[in-house]
């Protein structure tokens, strides 16, 4: 029996969550990436290193992040969160939210501080997605 | 480490995959849903209650497919197959079709049987996306 969650149920799952598949549209075409993030109240905070998707969400900013548990086949829930996309460039904003994910994905470390050192490598971008509307299903 | 997969080893791991998230465009937004599927040899075949996802994919039948096998977080392999959505409507072929979906995910039967005894619910919709083109990239 698959039923409507409420918006609240929605967002605890949201909050809830450190995995999102991430959708936005590349030149037109959907494009779909797994993403670590972490839900600071009405925002959605990641980060990426350059690369087709960080263009595409420059280009387009609207995406969305599905993210879910499933226990089985017959017991699962399932929200979709749409929002617009924001870099995070001021220097404290930035690092604030790059220790708060560092803080939840500590195996991230290695490779951040690796790209901190070698003034070669690309810089990630650190941004957030405002929460505009979701919407959630459950089924069991 | 994050490499990239060889198309084959992409291939291989859609092929062994049962759960994807299919991202297509919706009235010009992302959209991205949790599906069930079976790939045979080239396409990957699945079906859904009519909705906002099927209007989406005959409006714009470009989706793409994120199929992953995560080990835990520096150990993951992740796939986009991107390709186009046809509806599956002739009889034979639809029959075929479904009866390979109920083969893998038997759970579904009461349902369908539910929806085929029941002249006044939604038939399903049964669909293949044929894929053009996929990438993948592996950590760990």
């Amino acid at each position: 029996m698959i039923e409507r969650m409420s918006e609240e149920e929605a967002h605890t799952l949201l909050r809830a969550g450190r995995l999102a598949r991430l959708g936005c549209v590349a030149d037109g075409y959907p494009y779909v990436v797994p993403v670590n993030y972490v839900c600071d109240g009405e925002s959605v905070i990641s980060h990426s290193l350059p690369g087709r998707k960080v263009d595409a969400m420059r280009a387009f900013p609207y995406v969305c992040l599905q993210v879910d548990e499933v226990r089985d086949q017959t017991r699962w829930k399932s929200v979709l969160a749409f929002g617009t996309f924001e870099e995070i460039d001021k220097r404290d904003d930035r690092e604030r939210a790059m220790n708060l994910l560092l803080s939840l994905f500590p195996h991230l470390t290695p490779v951040e501080s690796l790209i901190a050192v070698d003034a070669g490598a690309p810089m990630p971008v650190v941004y957030r997605v405002r929460v505009e509307r979701i919407t959630g299903i459950r089924d069991g």
